[in-house]
């Protein structure tokens, strides 16, 4: 069911420098910014690497507002990997076959993530304390 | 100088449990199991996609006692993501590029890893928060 692992999701307080970190220490190049109001987030997905099913990132997250998931998160925790998200061929399917597991979906149907993704998140306290994403990433017109 | 996102480390209480719940809920299959005593983890690499450089896997960690580092992870964060682990082609190298940048390395050398691979951690507070290991995969002989 799962394709990749599409990418790690990181909180940070300060996007910008976070981003001249990953590029001058890692040599990761910025292949997307987005500001997703939805999600009272601001982003940038980082790529690490090419694969059949796609690509991998590291995702650069920081929040919009404190009283957002992402800034509860920075305050409770402190910077560090906020969730992972795995590539999936068809996410709704994918909602379907995991909730019928008795996995609690906190998307019962698909959202708008980066990138043109159709996205959803899975309870982490049914996931073993990992906030997980399932992500389909959007077809390529050809 | 990232290859791939090699694993994502997750700490867990009950490593077969965890085996149990990820090969049910995401069909994933289990490409290796291993005791490793100097890090003080039993561990099982789940198989989640190969790519040109190598392949991508979902890392269980369960601690072999309370007073090891996952076992101190989990005892002050309780169960989830403990590291992420990236590919390099050659973590010697990777290391020293990384350490000019200032970064801290918790292995000056590498070390013996999952799977036949040589590895090396970088400290968390100088990555943002996220402990991240660079990992040589181990060499087919053909």
């Amino acid at each position: 069911m799962l394709t990749r692992i599409d990418h790690v999701g990181i909180a940070c307080h300060d996007l910008e420098e976070k981003i001249a970190f990953y590029e001058s220490t890692f040599g990761l190049i910025v292949a997307s910014r987005e500001v997703n109001e939805e999600q009272g987030v601001k982003e940038a997905m980082l790529h690490v690497a090419d694969g059949p099913a796609g690509s991998s990132y590291v995702q650069l997250l920081e929040p919009l507002h404190p009283d957002t998931p992402v800034g509860k998160f920075l305050a409770k925790r402190g910077e560090g990997v906020h969730h992972v998200g795995y590539g999936v061929d068809d996410v709704t399917a994918a909602l379907e076959a995991i909730g019928a597991k008795g996995v609690r979906l906190l998307d019962e149907r698909p959202r708008h993530g980066s990138m043109g993704a159709s996205i959803a998140f899975l309870h982490p306290k049914d996931v073993g304390g990992v906030l997980t994403e399932l992500v389909q990433a959007r077809r390529l017109e050809h």
